[in-house]
């Protein structure tokens, strides 16, 4: 199974996309942002985030994806400027019929690390160890795209296990 | 000139359109709202507010459109739904190439009501008298998006103004 994980912002919007084998084992596939820049409309920094999601989902073609749930205590310019970008986000999901799920940010330090209030650095390293990769992927927007899609690769694992269990 | 307004939100997106004769007088085209359901996920109702905004441009063909800047001074959940509504309406701008823009909610009353301060029944009953309507626009999310595109309409109008006198 390949999904994808999405960390939405107009400025750069992260992705990770892993696939897990036979033996239940997680790899990388392909990481990296979606950088627009301020000279651009808000429009068409929109536009280009959905346009390159879009190649994303049709080059790699995940099953499914995620993205984390949304909570601002503060700063509720940011909320509608994050918000504006996980429209588009959600509407390319729809647009590829490809399933959509959120995870909660405790839910994806559990998954990656096994502790809820893990630090940004402890899931960076966890998720470099768990793709085995040579180095903390960078930049963070990308590294949180990758937790995220880990989190949904085990819960969609143990979905599958209690689907299995059920036909059995 | 053919102007789109629109009022955006997850449940419900208000839409106005209107266009100026020679004269300088303004009329209304079509307006109303486009629904969507708690029963859709998130992602299938953004669709629908992408996929009936992009038939309505199409239909209408209006040369620019409006949408209220956005000011949430509580209720940050409420933000990043209007903002992801908002984020798919922005991209049926910029994929008909449509030219966008964005008033304050006092530039909009000053606009159409001469005060801006006015209240949404004054608002409301102004809206009524310039596009020479039988009734006051319902619902309230169209009525604000015929607002927003009255505003345009005169700002528009000044610019064009502005430029012929340019030109001359």
């Amino acid at each position: 199974m390949i999904v994808i994980g999405i960390d939405p912002g107009t400025a750069s919007t992260g992705y990770g996309v892993i696939y897990d084998d036979e033996a239940g084992n997680i790899h990388l596939l392909d990481y990296g942002v979606i950088k627009t820049t301020a000279e651009q409309s808000v429009e068409l920094r929109l536009k280009t985030i959905y346009d390159n999601l879009l190649a994303l989902i049709q080059l790699h073609k995940p099953q499914s994806g995620a993205v984390e749930k949304l909570f601002f205590k503060k700063n509720v310019t940011n909320a509608i400027s994050v918000g504006q970008a996980r429209g588009v986000i959600l509407l390319a999901f729809a647009d590829t019929g490809v399933e959509f799920h959120e995870y909660a940010p405790t839910e994806v330090k559990t998954a990656v690390t096994g502790y809820g209030n893990a630090s940004k650095s402890q899931i960076q390293a966890m998720t470099k160890a768990l793709l085995q990769m040579a180095e903390i992927p960078r930049p963070d927007d990308a590294a949180d795209a990758l937790a995220i899609a880990i989190c949904h690769m085990n819960s969609s694992a143990v979905a599958r296990l209690a689907n299995n269990l059920d036909d059995a």
